[in-house]
């Protein structure tokens, strides 16, 4: 062993906590229409009731529910049908103690009724008469003013993903416009004398830039904007001028180098060219993705990611998207969790104490399983990170995990 | 009851059946860095080898592994180094017996040498000798030729969504542009006379236009492109109107209409106003969700909807979705089994025999469990949707589920 295996790794724990040290993107405001899957920057109150109106759930009619009282199919309670209430408008009628009024879904009940009697427990005898065959409590069928949304009430919370539902209610409340984190800008830089731009035919010994197009991807799916800077080949100054770019226009910065032990040493020596640029990690206890680095320079985070790019992906699920989803404002206790599914290991996997491990998973659902199947073969290819839907973590102090063992799968 | 209550529903089954008898939509040629999340149209078929050269998969010293045979802590092999491999550059020097070349990860493989030898294994005597102390295997640490792609074979079929893994596959056989399937455009139409646009204040017993913006995230969410086409009051005319002009411009059109009885006659009604129109579906047997209309009018898709937003979103998920997955070129086997999660139910849940019941529930992460906590209230408000995390289905034979019970959630 040389002294370079022992430079200090940090845990991945370690890691988790740094994330939440670097400032969120800034504010702005999107019609409500384009702001799904953005998170709110502020808490959302409600400036109404909603419903505003007491409102029936069934089609049937509005009474008063001690109309009904005693009804059965052998003693119907007979009562007077005085209208109909038309949808959209502010009944005009009222309803008196033996009155009923005809009202659908949604519509509004009418001075006097509270209580709505479904289609199916009442029969018409004529025009004007109705038989009602089961008695009905107060409020039955009926949604009442504000139990959905109170007025004043805090009703979505800073930190939360707009789902669909979520501009439902934004839309019942009247937001048009709805305040959110900006999208974090990522810069992603590959570096490395092998690496060529996909548009060319590599020599023998290049490689296209396999790893800037899956972090493309990995960034957009993570809700950033990815800006991809170029290849820098292994020239300090060219790389240093792209990360000075980066860190101007961008919000983090990707360094996808080569893992080699010179081009980590590399990747420090550009970063540690900036004056204020601060080494945070520079390795960490996990494999796949044990050299990677973690610097901070005017606030912004500078990932440099291992160069195998199945390394690199586990890396960022692992590592960058928490970082990501923090600096973009979504709340603590909801970050990463919305990746992970239970599945249940289909065979024994042996691990190393003292580092986290990450295992390439199939998912297959199997009568009511879901079971994670380790996808085997080399690490460093590609196919397996195709094959897989998921990775599986083994801990820090386990040995290894049986068959059948119950498992988390942090989806790809 | 009246006869209303016996309008013959449809199962599920057959309804998810139907969604496969729906053509695909046309395909379009997108830049790489633009295809992800999008369905590949084409099987992908490699014209290159990956790697097309022998690399290394570790920092170290190529060599011919015999050369080390033998070689132990006590009794280390003692070698020449006779050059370094430059990254991205074809070797120069050829390794024989009794020589080894150094070599950084993903460096290519000089002629001669077979076997890669890891740094930690050795140990340089001089500039020029090298002390090994493990016997190295042929093709150790060495990815060979082809070994991660061949050329001439399948890499990505037909019907598979672009992830980022995807994404670095086609970067690696240079594919810069991409055929896949369009995004199917969705016309969404909000129908009764109670619904107002968002910016508007309602009147009293009106509301806004709560499912037109619930559905352009579900949209959205789901691959399709949201066509939000306005609101049509109570009236015939305008009605089908907008699902004409629905039908020219989308490939899928959402009617969400009331859900009473006699809005659902309505949004019938306006279907077979449509000559070639033909009612597939006229009310599921599923619950929230029953009174679901599936008609078929220019070999396009008409969904009537329920009224109440959580109705409508249950509908979405478990019939709609699956339907645009489908028409947008998704692999059968792939619809719908990536929205799903195994989770354990928190308390006894009844059911109804004879209708699958979707019951909205919480993640809650526990310890190494995920539980399923059901949403308690009515099933019409707008707040259960937001503060649930998915649905759990209960099956039609089921007569509910006990508390324990291992469960699949539908994530929203």
């Amino acid at each position: 062993m040389t002294d370079r295996e022992f430079f200090k790794v940090t845990s991945l724990e370690t890691v988790l906590e740094l994330i939440h040290t670097f400032p969120c993107v800034n504010e702005e405001i999107l019609p409500l229409n384009q702001s799904d899957g953005r998170i709110l920057s502020r808490d959302v109150i409600s400036k109404i009731d909603l419903p505003e109106f007491n409102r029936s759930t069934m089609d049937g009619y509005a009474v008063q529910a001690r109309s009904t009282f005693g009804a059965s199919e052998n003693m119907p309670a007979l009562l007077t049908i005085i209208g109909t209430i038309e949808m959209g408008k502010v009944p005009t009628v009222s309803v008196n103690a033996g009155e009923v009024v005809r009202i659908t879904t949604g519509g509004m009940l009418p001075e006097g009724a509270d209580s709505v009697v479904m289609v199916e427990h009442a029969q018409t005898l004529d025009e004007h008469t109705l038989e009602i065959f089961k008695s009905a409590a107060p409020l039955q069928h009926v949604t009442e003013i504000g139990e959905d949304f109170q007025k004043g009430k805090k009703i979505l919370s800073k930190g939360n993903r707009i789902r669909p539902q979520e501009m439902g209610v934004l839309a019942a409340l009247g937001e048009t416009r709805v305040q959110v984190y900006k999208q974090p800008v990522v810069a992603i830089i590959s570096s490395g004398d092998e690496i060529v731009p996909i548009e060319q035919t590599p020599g023998l010994s290049q490689l296209r830039d396999v790893n800037a197009h899956t972090l493309t991807g990995l960034v957009r799916l993570s809700g950033g904007v990815p800006l991809y800077l170029g290849i820098a080949g292994d020239d300090l100054d060219e790389l240093h001028g792209l990360c000075k770019k980066a860190l101007v226009e961008a919000d983090m910065v990707l360094i996808s180098g080569g893992s080699s032990v010179g081009s980590r040493d590399f990747t420090i020596d550009v970063i540690q060219g900036f004056t204020d640029a601060e080494i945070l990690v520079h390795g960490v206890s996990i494999s796949p993705g044990k050299p990677t680095i973690l610097a901070r320079s005017k606030q912004k985070a500078i990932w440099g990611l291992p160069g195998q790019v199945a390394s690199a992906m586990v890396v960022f699920h692992v590592m960058v998207r928490p970082m990501l989803e923090a600096i973009n404002g979504l709340s603590k206790n909801r970050i990463g969790t919305t990746h992970e599914v239970s599945a249940v290991l289909s065979r024994n996997l042996a691990s190393v104490q003292g580092r986290e491990d990450y295992v390439r998973v199939k998912l297959v659902h199997q009568q009511n399983q879901v079971y994670a199947e380790p996808i085997l073969g080399k690490s460093g290819l590609i196919h397996t990170m195709v094959k897989a839907d998921g990775l599986v973590r083994i801990d820090t102090n386990s040995e290894g995990l049986d068959k059948g063992a119950p498992v988390k799968v942090i989806l790809f």
